[in-house]
Protein backbone atom coordinates (compact mmCIF):
# COMPACT_ATOMS: atom_id res chain seq x y z
CA UNK A 1 0.00 0.00 0.00
CA UNK A 2 1.29 3.32 -0.89
CA UNK A 3 0.76 6.15 1.79
CA UNK A 4 0.35 9.45 0.39
CA UNK A 5 -0.25 12.64 2.41
CA UNK A 6 -2.22 15.77 0.37
CA UNK A 7 -1.72 19.36 1.06
CA UNK A 8 -3.23 21.83 -0.23
CA UNK A 9 -7.39 22.68 -0.59
CA UNK A 10 -7.78 23.88 -4.37
CA UNK A 11 -9.39 21.87 -6.99
CA UNK A 12 -6.78 19.66 -8.03
CA UNK A 13 -6.18 19.07 -4.42
CA UNK A 14 -9.90 17.58 -3.96
CA UNK A 15 -9.78 16.20 -7.18
CA UNK A 16 -6.52 13.97 -6.40
CA UNK A 17 -8.08 13.47 -3.31
CA UNK A 18 -10.81 11.51 -4.69
CA UNK A 19 -8.80 9.58 -7.64
CA UNK A 20 -6.69 8.79 -4.23
CA UNK A 21 -9.09 7.63 -1.93
CA UNK A 22 -11.14 5.34 -4.83
CA UNK A 23 -7.29 3.48 -5.94
CA UNK A 24 -6.77 0.28 -4.52
CA UNK A 25 -2.79 0.42 -3.82
CA UNK A 26 -3.27 4.07 -2.31
CA UNK A 27 -4.19 5.29 1.39
CA UNK A 28 -4.34 8.95 1.73
CA UNK A 29 -3.17 9.25 5.38
CA UNK A 30 -2.92 12.53 6.08
CA UNK A 31 -4.59 15.88 4.47
CA UNK A 32 -2.90 18.92 5.16
CA UNK A 33 -4.69 22.61 4.48
CA UNK A 34 -3.51 26.33 6.24
CA UNK A 35 -6.64 26.28 7.23
CA UNK A 36 -8.83 23.38 8.08
CA UNK A 37 -12.09 24.89 7.11
CA UNK A 38 -11.94 23.85 3.69
CA UNK A 39 -11.15 20.62 4.28
CA UNK A 40 -13.53 19.37 6.94
CA UNK A 41 -16.35 17.58 5.13
CA UNK A 42 -13.75 15.04 4.43
CA UNK A 43 -12.92 14.55 8.02
CA UNK A 44 -14.48 11.58 8.38
CA UNK A 45 -12.98 10.11 6.17
CA UNK A 46 -9.24 11.25 6.49
CA UNK A 47 -7.24 12.67 9.17
CA UNK A 48 -6.97 16.53 8.35
CA UNK A 49 -4.56 18.84 9.95
CA UNK A 50 -3.45 22.80 9.55
CA UNK A 51 -0.10 21.77 11.77
CA UNK A 52 2.85 21.03 9.91
CA UNK A 53 4.68 19.69 12.90
CA UNK A 54 1.81 16.86 12.89
CA UNK A 55 2.71 15.47 9.44
CA UNK A 56 3.29 11.50 9.68
CA UNK A 57 5.82 9.62 7.80
CA UNK A 58 4.53 8.77 4.19
CA UNK A 59 6.00 7.70 0.79
CA UNK A 60 4.99 10.97 -0.96
CA UNK A 61 4.03 14.23 0.07
CA UNK A 62 1.60 16.26 -2.63
CA UNK A 63 1.67 20.00 -2.60
CA UNK A 64 -1.26 20.62 -4.77
CA UNK A 65 -1.03 24.67 -3.56
CA UNK A 66 -0.94 27.44 -5.70
CA UNK A 67 2.19 28.12 -7.74
CA UNK A 68 3.46 31.26 -5.50
CA UNK A 69 3.27 28.87 -2.57
CA UNK A 70 4.76 26.14 -3.29
CA UNK A 71 8.55 27.13 -2.80
CA UNK A 72 7.61 28.19 0.92
CA UNK A 73 5.64 25.59 1.62
CA UNK A 74 8.60 23.01 0.96
CA UNK A 75 10.90 25.08 2.90
CA UNK A 76 8.78 24.97 5.84
CA UNK A 77 8.31 21.53 5.63
CA UNK A 78 9.61 20.38 9.58
CA UNK A 79 11.20 16.74 7.60
CA UNK A 80 13.99 16.25 5.65
CA UNK A 81 14.71 13.43 3.00
CA UNK A 82 11.09 12.22 1.78
CA UNK A 83 9.39 12.37 -1.43
CA UNK A 84 7.93 15.84 -2.07
CA UNK A 85 6.09 16.63 -5.16
CA UNK A 86 3.98 19.64 -6.70
CA UNK A 87 1.69 19.22 -9.11
CA UNK A 88 2.00 22.68 -11.24
CA UNK A 89 2.02 23.15 -14.86
CA UNK A 90 4.61 26.20 -14.63
CA UNK A 91 6.30 26.16 -11.55
CA UNK A 92 10.02 24.59 -11.78
CA UNK A 93 10.48 21.34 -9.84
CA UNK A 94 14.00 23.15 -8.46
CA UNK A 95 11.63 25.40 -6.19
CA UNK A 96 11.39 22.39 -4.27
CA UNK A 97 13.35 22.76 -1.12
CA UNK A 98 16.10 20.15 -1.50
CA UNK A 99 16.29 19.10 1.75
CA UNK A 100 14.09 16.61 0.86
CA UNK A 101 13.71 14.42 -2.57
CA UNK A 102 11.88 16.45 -5.09
CA UNK A 103 9.53 16.01 -7.88
CA UNK A 104 6.69 16.92 -9.88
CA UNK A 105 3.09 15.24 -10.66
CA UNK A 106 1.53 17.10 -12.87
CA UNK A 107 -2.12 16.06 -13.90
CA UNK A 108 -3.06 17.84 -17.36
CA UNK A 109 -6.94 18.76 -16.76
CA UNK A 110 -9.24 21.61 -16.76
CA UNK A 111 -10.46 21.27 -12.74
CA UNK A 112 -13.34 23.05 -11.67
CA UNK A 113 -15.68 22.40 -8.61
CA UNK A 114 -18.31 21.64 -10.31
CA UNK A 115 -17.18 19.34 -13.63
CA UNK A 116 -17.23 16.12 -12.76
CA UNK A 117 -13.97 14.14 -14.41
CA UNK A 118 -13.18 10.55 -15.07
CA UNK A 119 -9.51 10.97 -13.46
CA UNK A 120 -8.80 7.65 -15.47
CA UNK A 121 -8.26 9.77 -18.56
CA UNK A 122 -5.88 12.82 -17.30
CA UNK A 123 -2.54 12.06 -18.26
CA UNK A 124 0.04 13.01 -15.90
CA UNK A 125 3.29 14.83 -16.64
CA UNK A 126 5.83 13.23 -14.25
CA UNK A 127 9.33 14.98 -13.32
CA UNK A 128 11.81 13.43 -10.75
CA UNK A 129 15.69 13.82 -10.01
CA UNK A 130 15.60 9.64 -9.07
CA UNK A 131 15.38 6.93 -11.42
CA UNK A 132 13.20 5.18 -8.78
CA UNK A 133 10.74 8.30 -7.92
CA UNK A 134 10.40 8.67 -11.77
CA UNK A 135 9.15 4.93 -11.31
CA UNK A 136 7.69 5.06 -8.31
CA UNK A 137 5.59 7.89 -9.75
CA UNK A 138 5.03 6.43 -12.44
CA UNK A 139 3.26 3.26 -11.10
CA UNK A 140 1.18 5.56 -8.72
CA UNK A 141 -0.45 7.29 -11.89
CA UNK A 142 -1.11 3.46 -12.98
CA UNK A 143 -3.09 2.51 -9.83
CA UNK A 144 -4.77 5.53 -10.73
CA UNK A 145 -5.71 4.39 -14.28
CA UNK A 146 -3.69 7.43 -15.81
CA UNK A 147 -1.52 7.61 -18.40
CA UNK A 148 1.82 9.19 -17.46
CA UNK A 149 4.76 10.84 -19.30
CA UNK A 150 8.46 11.78 -18.86
CA UNK A 151 9.12 15.61 -19.03
CA UNK A 152 11.15 17.83 -17.69
CA UNK A 153 10.66 21.22 -16.51
CA UNK A 154 10.84 23.23 -19.85
CA UNK A 155 8.92 20.97 -21.57
CA UNK A 156 6.01 20.97 -18.92
CA UNK A 157 5.80 24.76 -19.22
CA UNK A 158 5.90 24.57 -22.75
CA UNK A 159 2.72 21.94 -22.23
CA UNK A 160 1.22 24.42 -19.94
CA UNK A 161 1.78 27.23 -22.24
CA UNK A 162 -0.03 25.20 -24.98
CA UNK A 163 -2.94 23.70 -22.39
CA UNK A 164 -3.81 27.79 -22.39
CA UNK A 165 -4.09 27.86 -26.19
CA UNK A 166 -6.05 24.77 -26.55
CA UNK A 167 -8.28 25.05 -23.47
CA UNK A 168 -8.61 28.90 -21.96
CA UNK A 169 -8.42 30.71 -25.76
CA UNK A 170 -10.63 28.01 -26.70
CA UNK A 171 -13.19 28.46 -24.68
CA UNK A 172 -13.04 32.06 -24.88
CA UNK A 173 -13.82 31.79 -28.49
CA UNK A 174 -16.61 29.56 -27.21
CA UNK A 175 -17.34 32.45 -25.79
CA UNK A 176 -17.47 34.95 -28.38
CA UNK A 177 -19.40 32.44 -30.33
CA UNK A 178 -21.98 32.59 -27.50
CA UNK A 179 -21.83 36.98 -27.78
CA UNK A 180 -22.70 36.93 -31.52
CA UNK A 181 -25.55 34.03 -30.90
CA UNK A 182 -27.16 36.83 -28.77
CA UNK A 183 -26.42 39.38 -30.43
CA UNK A 184 -29.18 37.81 -33.14
CA UNK A 185 -31.68 36.51 -30.64
CA UNK A 186 -30.18 32.62 -31.82
CA UNK A 187 -29.70 30.00 -29.19
CA UNK A 188 -26.07 29.02 -28.77
CA UNK A 189 -27.40 25.41 -28.08
CA UNK A 190 -27.02 25.22 -32.06
CA UNK A 191 -23.22 25.36 -32.25
CA UNK A 192 -22.68 22.97 -29.13
CA UNK A 193 -22.89 19.55 -31.61
CA UNK A 194 -19.84 21.63 -33.92
CA UNK A 195 -17.78 22.43 -30.65
CA UNK A 196 -18.00 18.57 -29.48
CA UNK A 197 -17.55 17.32 -33.29
CA UNK A 198 -14.38 19.93 -33.70
CA UNK A 199 -12.76 18.40 -30.42
CA UNK A 200 -13.76 14.88 -31.53
CA UNK A 201 -12.38 15.42 -34.92
CA UNK A 202 -8.53 16.31 -33.71
CA UNK A 203 -8.69 12.97 -31.58
CA UNK A 204 -7.80 11.05 -34.67
CA UNK A 205 -6.96 13.49 -37.14
CA UNK A 206 -4.17 16.05 -36.84
CA UNK A 207 -5.61 19.80 -36.11
CA UNK A 208 -3.92 20.80 -39.49
CA UNK A 209 -5.80 18.03 -41.54
CA UNK A 210 -8.60 18.54 -39.50
CA UNK A 211 -9.05 22.31 -40.87
CA UNK A 212 -11.71 23.52 -43.27
CA UNK A 213 -13.70 26.96 -43.58
CA UNK A 214 -13.11 29.88 -45.60
CA UNK A 215 -9.57 30.68 -43.96
CA UNK A 216 -8.46 27.36 -45.41
CA UNK A 217 -9.90 27.47 -48.87
CA UNK A 218 -8.55 31.11 -49.18
CA UNK A 219 -11.80 31.99 -49.89
CA UNK A 220 -11.40 36.14 -49.71
CA UNK A 221 -15.50 36.84 -50.83
CA UNK A 222 -16.71 34.89 -47.39
CA UNK A 223 -13.79 36.34 -45.08
CA UNK A 224 -14.55 39.76 -47.01
CA UNK A 225 -18.37 39.81 -46.05
CA UNK A 226 -17.91 37.95 -42.63
CA UNK A 227 -15.37 40.99 -41.18
CA UNK A 228 -18.05 43.46 -42.74
CA UNK A 229 -21.08 41.37 -39.89
CA UNK A 230 -18.55 41.72 -37.37
CA UNK A 231 -19.50 44.68 -34.86
CA UNK A 232 -17.27 44.55 -32.49
CA UNK A 233 -13.86 45.65 -33.21
CA UNK A 234 -12.65 43.41 -30.50
CA UNK A 235 -14.02 40.28 -32.54
CA UNK A 236 -12.68 41.79 -36.08
CA UNK A 237 -9.36 42.05 -34.30
CA UNK A 238 -9.69 38.20 -33.39
CA UNK A 239 -10.83 37.02 -36.49
CA UNK A 240 -8.16 38.68 -38.50
CA UNK A 241 -5.64 37.64 -36.58
CA UNK A 242 -6.77 33.69 -36.33
CA UNK A 243 -7.57 34.03 -40.24
CA UNK A 244 -4.00 34.77 -41.12
CA UNK A 245 -2.88 32.72 -39.21
CA UNK A 246 -4.96 29.46 -40.35
CA UNK A 247 -3.64 31.44 -44.37
CA UNK A 248 0.08 30.87 -43.15
CA UNK A 249 -0.04 27.73 -41.86
CA UNK A 250 -1.67 26.56 -45.46
CA UNK A 251 0.73 28.55 -47.57
CA UNK A 252 -1.29 31.34 -48.48
CA UNK A 253 -0.80 35.18 -48.03
CA UNK A 254 -1.96 36.85 -45.25
CA UNK A 255 -5.42 39.06 -45.50
CA UNK A 256 -4.65 42.72 -46.94
CA UNK A 257 -4.82 45.08 -43.74
CA UNK A 258 -7.98 47.26 -43.42
CA UNK A 259 -7.69 50.87 -43.09
CA UNK A 260 -7.93 51.78 -39.56
CA UNK A 261 -9.09 55.86 -39.63
CA UNK A 262 -7.14 58.34 -38.03
CA UNK A 263 -9.25 58.98 -34.96
CA UNK A 264 -8.79 55.01 -34.28
CA UNK A 265 -4.88 54.73 -34.49
CA UNK B 1 -43.22 8.78 -48.23
CA UNK B 2 -41.32 12.16 -49.15
CA UNK B 3 -39.54 12.70 -52.39
CA UNK B 4 -36.05 14.26 -52.43
CA UNK B 5 -33.73 15.10 -55.22
CA UNK B 6 -30.16 16.22 -54.34
CA UNK B 7 -27.96 18.38 -56.59
CA UNK B 8 -24.29 18.47 -55.89
CA UNK B 9 -21.66 16.03 -54.83
CA UNK B 10 -19.54 17.43 -52.13
CA UNK B 11 -19.13 16.88 -48.51
CA UNK B 12 -22.34 18.35 -47.54
CA UNK B 13 -24.11 16.52 -50.65
CA UNK B 14 -22.90 13.10 -49.76
CA UNK B 15 -23.31 13.43 -45.86
CA UNK B 16 -26.93 14.12 -46.83
CA UNK B 17 -27.57 11.42 -48.90
CA UNK B 18 -26.64 8.67 -46.47
CA UNK B 19 -28.74 10.48 -43.96
CA UNK B 20 -31.48 10.52 -46.16
CA UNK B 21 -31.14 7.33 -47.97
CA UNK B 22 -31.37 5.65 -44.82
CA UNK B 23 -34.33 7.81 -43.22
CA UNK B 24 -37.81 5.37 -43.71
CA UNK B 25 -40.01 7.95 -45.12
CA UNK B 26 -37.96 9.43 -47.30
CA UNK B 27 -36.66 8.47 -51.05
CA UNK B 28 -33.65 9.81 -52.55
CA UNK B 29 -35.30 9.55 -55.75
CA UNK B 30 -32.52 11.19 -58.28
CA UNK B 31 -29.23 12.85 -57.55
CA UNK B 32 -27.61 15.18 -59.87
CA UNK B 33 -23.98 16.59 -60.54
CA UNK B 34 -22.51 18.93 -63.35
CA UNK B 35 -20.53 15.73 -63.71
CA UNK B 36 -20.96 11.90 -63.48
CA UNK B 37 -17.99 11.28 -62.27
CA UNK B 38 -18.06 12.26 -58.51
CA UNK B 39 -21.15 10.31 -58.23
CA UNK B 40 -21.26 7.31 -60.16
CA UNK B 41 -20.59 4.83 -57.20
CA UNK B 42 -23.97 5.50 -55.78
CA UNK B 43 -25.20 4.59 -59.85
CA UNK B 44 -26.48 1.42 -58.13
CA UNK B 45 -28.35 2.68 -55.06
CA UNK B 46 -30.01 5.95 -57.03
CA UNK B 47 -30.50 7.03 -60.24
CA UNK B 48 -27.33 9.79 -61.21
CA UNK B 49 -27.72 12.71 -63.54
CA UNK B 50 -25.73 15.27 -65.10
CA UNK B 51 -28.44 17.06 -67.15
CA UNK B 52 -30.89 19.06 -65.57
CA UNK B 53 -33.54 18.36 -68.30
CA UNK B 54 -33.85 14.75 -67.38
CA UNK B 55 -34.63 16.03 -63.32
CA UNK B 56 -37.92 13.93 -62.21
CA UNK B 57 -40.87 15.65 -59.67
CA UNK B 58 -40.21 15.56 -56.26
CA UNK B 59 -41.89 16.90 -52.80
CA UNK B 60 -38.14 18.56 -52.44
CA UNK B 61 -34.74 19.97 -54.48
CA UNK B 62 -32.20 20.02 -52.28
CA UNK B 63 -28.76 22.14 -53.43
CA UNK B 64 -26.21 21.56 -51.78
CA UNK B 65 -23.60 23.02 -54.07
CA UNK B 66 -20.97 25.65 -53.68
CA UNK B 67 -21.94 29.01 -52.19
CA UNK B 68 -20.77 30.72 -55.89
CA UNK B 69 -22.68 28.46 -58.05
CA UNK B 70 -26.84 28.44 -56.06
CA UNK B 71 -27.86 31.56 -57.56
CA UNK B 72 -27.19 30.36 -61.50
CA UNK B 73 -28.02 26.36 -60.71
CA UNK B 74 -31.20 27.94 -59.24
CA UNK B 75 -31.61 29.71 -62.45
CA UNK B 76 -31.06 26.66 -65.02
CA UNK B 77 -33.52 24.55 -63.19
CA UNK B 78 -35.92 23.90 -66.01
CA UNK B 79 -39.48 23.89 -63.67
CA UNK B 80 -41.21 25.99 -61.98
CA UNK B 81 -43.29 26.01 -58.91
CA UNK B 82 -41.74 23.99 -57.00
CA UNK B 83 -39.69 23.67 -53.73
CA UNK B 84 -36.01 24.25 -53.86
CA UNK B 85 -33.51 24.51 -51.22
CA UNK B 86 -30.21 25.04 -50.56
CA UNK B 87 -27.66 24.31 -47.79
CA UNK B 88 -25.30 27.26 -47.39
CA UNK B 89 -24.46 29.32 -43.59
CA UNK B 90 -24.31 32.69 -45.84
CA UNK B 91 -26.06 32.85 -48.70
CA UNK B 92 -29.37 34.41 -48.87
CA UNK B 93 -32.20 32.42 -49.00
CA UNK B 94 -33.52 34.97 -51.89
CA UNK B 95 -30.49 34.33 -53.76
CA UNK B 96 -32.65 31.37 -55.59
CA UNK B 97 -34.91 32.13 -58.43
CA UNK B 98 -38.26 33.47 -57.52
CA UNK B 99 -39.50 30.94 -60.23
CA UNK B 100 -40.13 27.97 -57.73
CA UNK B 101 -40.78 28.05 -54.13
CA UNK B 102 -37.40 28.78 -51.89
CA UNK B 103 -36.01 27.81 -48.83
CA UNK B 104 -32.94 26.86 -46.40
CA UNK B 105 -32.08 23.51 -45.08
CA UNK B 106 -28.69 24.19 -43.42
CA UNK B 107 -27.03 21.49 -41.48
CA UNK B 108 -24.86 22.97 -39.31
CA UNK B 109 -22.15 20.80 -38.64
CA UNK B 110 -18.45 19.90 -40.23
CA UNK B 111 -18.61 17.62 -42.94
CA UNK B 112 -14.98 16.14 -44.19
CA UNK B 113 -14.97 13.50 -46.09
CA UNK B 114 -13.27 10.94 -43.92
CA UNK B 115 -14.87 11.70 -40.65
CA UNK B 116 -17.92 9.85 -39.51
CA UNK B 117 -21.20 11.61 -38.23
CA UNK B 118 -23.86 10.67 -36.47
CA UNK B 119 -26.32 12.49 -38.20
CA UNK B 120 -29.33 12.66 -36.01
CA UNK B 121 -26.78 15.28 -33.36
CA UNK B 122 -26.48 17.64 -36.68
CA UNK B 123 -29.02 20.74 -35.80
CA UNK B 124 -30.92 21.72 -38.84
CA UNK B 125 -31.58 25.56 -39.63
CA UNK B 126 -34.31 26.27 -41.52
CA UNK B 127 -35.54 29.12 -43.52
CA UNK B 128 -38.89 29.35 -45.73
CA UNK B 129 -41.31 32.38 -47.02
CA UNK B 130 -43.95 30.14 -46.76
CA UNK B 131 -45.62 28.66 -43.31
CA UNK B 132 -46.64 25.15 -44.76
CA UNK B 133 -43.10 24.58 -46.26
CA UNK B 134 -41.31 25.71 -42.94
CA UNK B 135 -43.47 22.70 -41.34
CA UNK B 136 -42.79 20.61 -43.73
CA UNK B 137 -38.90 20.75 -43.59
CA UNK B 138 -39.39 20.75 -40.17
CA UNK B 139 -40.78 17.03 -40.50
CA UNK B 140 -38.30 16.12 -42.90
CA UNK B 141 -35.46 17.36 -40.18
CA UNK B 142 -37.35 15.09 -37.50
CA UNK B 143 -37.08 11.76 -40.32
CA UNK B 144 -33.58 12.70 -39.84
CA UNK B 145 -34.10 12.11 -36.11
CA UNK B 146 -32.43 15.66 -36.01
CA UNK B 147 -33.65 18.99 -33.93
CA UNK B 148 -34.45 21.82 -36.28
CA UNK B 149 -34.67 25.89 -35.39
CA UNK B 150 -36.56 28.36 -37.32
CA UNK B 151 -33.66 31.31 -38.46
CA UNK B 152 -33.70 34.04 -40.50
CA UNK B 153 -31.16 34.76 -43.35
CA UNK B 154 -29.56 37.00 -41.01
CA UNK B 155 -29.60 34.94 -37.94
CA UNK B 156 -27.90 32.13 -40.25
CA UNK B 157 -25.15 34.04 -41.38
CA UNK B 158 -24.27 35.20 -37.90
CA UNK B 159 -24.12 31.35 -36.91
CA UNK B 160 -22.04 31.19 -40.05
CA UNK B 161 -20.01 33.15 -38.23
CA UNK B 162 -19.99 32.20 -35.09
CA UNK B 163 -19.56 28.87 -36.08
CA UNK B 164 -15.93 29.95 -37.94
CA UNK B 165 -14.80 30.98 -34.21
CA UNK B 166 -15.93 27.86 -32.10
CA UNK B 167 -14.81 25.29 -35.53
CA UNK B 168 -12.13 26.82 -37.45
CA UNK B 169 -10.48 29.44 -35.33
CA UNK B 170 -10.82 26.61 -32.47
CA UNK B 171 -8.96 24.00 -34.62
CA UNK B 172 -6.04 26.48 -35.18
CA UNK B 173 -5.87 26.63 -31.71
CA UNK B 174 -5.15 23.35 -31.46
CA UNK B 175 -2.77 23.71 -34.75
CA UNK B 176 -0.86 26.07 -32.43
CA UNK B 177 -0.68 23.74 -29.09
CA UNK B 178 0.40 20.76 -31.58
CA UNK B 179 3.43 23.37 -33.25
CA UNK B 180 4.23 24.00 -29.03
CA UNK B 181 4.74 20.94 -28.63
CA UNK B 182 6.84 19.95 -31.48
CA UNK B 183 9.02 22.60 -30.94
CA UNK B 184 9.86 20.65 -27.40
CA UNK B 185 9.59 17.24 -28.76
CA UNK B 186 6.47 16.77 -26.21
CA UNK B 187 3.62 14.23 -28.00
CA UNK B 188 0.33 16.17 -28.77
CA UNK B 189 -1.21 13.55 -27.66
CA UNK B 190 -0.66 14.54 -24.31
CA UNK B 191 -3.43 17.36 -24.88
CA UNK B 192 -6.33 15.52 -26.28
CA UNK B 193 -8.05 14.66 -23.39
CA UNK B 194 -8.24 18.53 -22.24
CA UNK B 195 -9.52 19.59 -25.92
CA UNK B 196 -12.33 16.82 -25.41
CA UNK B 197 -12.83 18.08 -21.51
CA UNK B 198 -13.25 21.61 -22.85
CA UNK B 199 -15.50 21.36 -25.41
CA UNK B 200 -17.65 18.97 -23.13
CA UNK B 201 -17.63 21.53 -20.20
CA UNK B 202 -19.98 23.83 -22.03
CA UNK B 203 -22.37 21.28 -23.15
CA UNK B 204 -23.29 22.18 -19.51
CA UNK B 205 -21.94 25.23 -18.69
CA UNK B 206 -22.25 28.35 -19.94
CA UNK B 207 -18.64 28.96 -21.63
CA UNK B 208 -18.25 32.52 -19.26
CA UNK B 209 -18.55 30.34 -16.51
CA UNK B 210 -16.03 27.71 -17.64
CA UNK B 211 -13.22 30.20 -17.97
CA UNK B 212 -10.41 29.45 -16.03
CA UNK B 213 -6.18 30.12 -15.75
CA UNK B 214 -3.81 32.78 -16.04
CA UNK B 215 -6.17 35.57 -17.76
CA UNK B 216 -9.52 34.57 -16.11
CA UNK B 217 -7.31 35.01 -12.33
CA UNK B 218 -5.31 38.17 -13.89
CA UNK B 219 -2.23 36.60 -12.83
CA UNK B 220 0.16 38.99 -14.34
CA UNK B 221 3.08 37.24 -13.24
CA UNK B 222 1.99 33.40 -15.06
CA UNK B 223 1.20 35.52 -18.72
CA UNK B 224 4.59 37.62 -18.63
CA UNK B 225 6.62 34.35 -18.01
CA UNK B 226 4.50 33.02 -20.65
CA UNK B 227 4.58 35.54 -23.01
CA UNK B 228 8.89 35.46 -22.56
CA UNK B 229 8.36 31.81 -23.48
CA UNK B 230 6.67 32.12 -27.03
CA UNK B 231 9.36 32.57 -29.58
CA UNK B 232 6.74 32.89 -32.14
CA UNK B 233 5.72 36.55 -33.24
CA UNK B 234 2.40 35.33 -34.37
CA UNK B 235 2.06 32.92 -31.47
CA UNK B 236 2.75 35.84 -29.18
CA UNK B 237 0.25 38.41 -30.84
CA UNK B 238 -2.56 35.22 -31.14
CA UNK B 239 -1.49 35.00 -26.76
CA UNK B 240 -1.75 38.81 -26.46
CA UNK B 241 -4.96 39.19 -28.78
CA UNK B 242 -7.09 36.69 -26.36
CA UNK B 243 -5.51 37.03 -23.01
CA UNK B 244 -6.76 40.70 -23.21
CA UNK B 245 -10.10 39.38 -24.90
CA UNK B 246 -10.59 36.87 -21.68
CA UNK B 247 -10.03 40.06 -19.20
CA UNK B 248 -12.15 42.28 -20.78
CA UNK B 249 -15.00 39.70 -20.83
CA UNK B 250 -14.15 38.93 -17.22
CA UNK B 251 -13.64 42.72 -16.02
CA UNK B 252 -9.97 42.95 -15.67
CA UNK B 253 -7.65 46.15 -17.58
CA UNK B 254 -5.47 44.63 -20.74
CA UNK B 255 -2.14 43.80 -20.56
CA UNK B 256 0.37 47.11 -21.24
CA UNK B 257 1.31 46.58 -24.82
CA UNK B 258 4.77 45.29 -26.17
CA UNK B 259 7.10 47.65 -26.65
CA UNK B 260 7.59 46.81 -30.52
CA UNK B 261 11.49 47.88 -31.70
CA UNK B 262 11.15 50.26 -34.49
CA UNK B 263 12.28 48.36 -37.68
CA UNK B 264 9.22 45.98 -36.92
CA UNK B 265 6.74 48.49 -37.22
Amino acid sequence: MTTVILLGAGNVATHLYKAFSTAENISVTQWYNRTRESIKTYANEVEITDSLDELKEADLYIMAVSDDSIEQLSKDLPFTNRLVAHTSGSVSMHALDKKNDIAVFYPLQTFSKDAEITFSEVPICIEAIDKDHRKFLKTLANDLGCKSYKISTSQRQSLHLAAVFVNNFTNQLYRIGHEICESKSVEFEILKPLIQETAKKVQEMSPYRAQTGPARRNDKKTIKRQLKLIENEEHKTIYEVLTDSIKRTHGFPPTPKRRVKKDQE
